[in-house]
């Protein structure tokens, strides 16, 4: 897939009601689904298939704005566990799934991946309220 | 859960006929489960349940371990994506699934935990030829 005409490459150049924030090689968006509370997506900034495209030191740098993000995340939902995910397997952009696996989660054992559920988008004023507390907890670690 | 209690420690702590290799931070086994070829664990050798809980260094010797992991199974299956998990949500120890997704596979757009199966442990020789086949891999890029 080109970069031109990846929709991950297009997501990273706007902002949108879902951006959370910036880092250093990455943006981090919260995913509009919300049926698992604190789900965000870190998107590599630059459009790369695969973690092994990457030079050492940019995966260095990557692994750390995947790091803060889930640090954060743990922060505001105190999970029991956080989850890491790097798929691709209908976007090929590194891009990374973090995951905060709550107290009362469905299927705590288990991804999330085999919880069927209708999508939950938030309200705008719970959508923004959420993106400001992982800001804040960004911020506490910036 | 104390490391005195893990099976993950108690794991890295020996080889096993599945063991593939030792890196830098982490010891690597095939999946016992083979339904898709060439998948992998890289567990960190010592206990730790989040990857906020390593130094930035070990952080990054580690996602150089993953990477060379990832790189390595790459080679040998040519997959369509590299899917790269870190969960735990059944054994808290940091561990990551390498699955290397093929052209054939069953629900290629989904993440492997949805697709229903029956185990498919190798037979002695497949097992052992599958383990040289990504520790010549492995070794290319050591």
């Amino acid at each position: 897939m080109s970069p031109e005409a990846c929709v991950l490459c297009e997501r990273v150049a706007g902002d949108g009601e879902l951006h959370v924030a910036d880092l250093l090689t990455a943006r981090a968006y919260l995913n509009e689904d919300q049926f698992f509370p604190g789900w965000v997506h870190v998107i590599l900034r630059r459009h790369a298939t695969e973690l092994y495209e990457l030079s050492v030191a940019e995966r260095a740098a990557h692994i750390e704005d995947v790091n803060r993000g889930a640090q954060a995340l743990a922060a505001v939902y105190r999970p029991v566990k956080m989850n890491y995910e790097l798929l691709g397997n209908q976007v090929p952009h590194v891009h990374w799934h973090l995951i905060p696996r709550l107290a009362d989660d469905p299927d705590p054992r288990w991804p999330v991946w085999r919880t069927e559920h209708d999508p939950k988008p938030l309200r705008a004023e719970e959508r923004i309220e959420r993106i400001a507390a992982i800001r804040r907890a960004l911020a506490v670690r910036a």
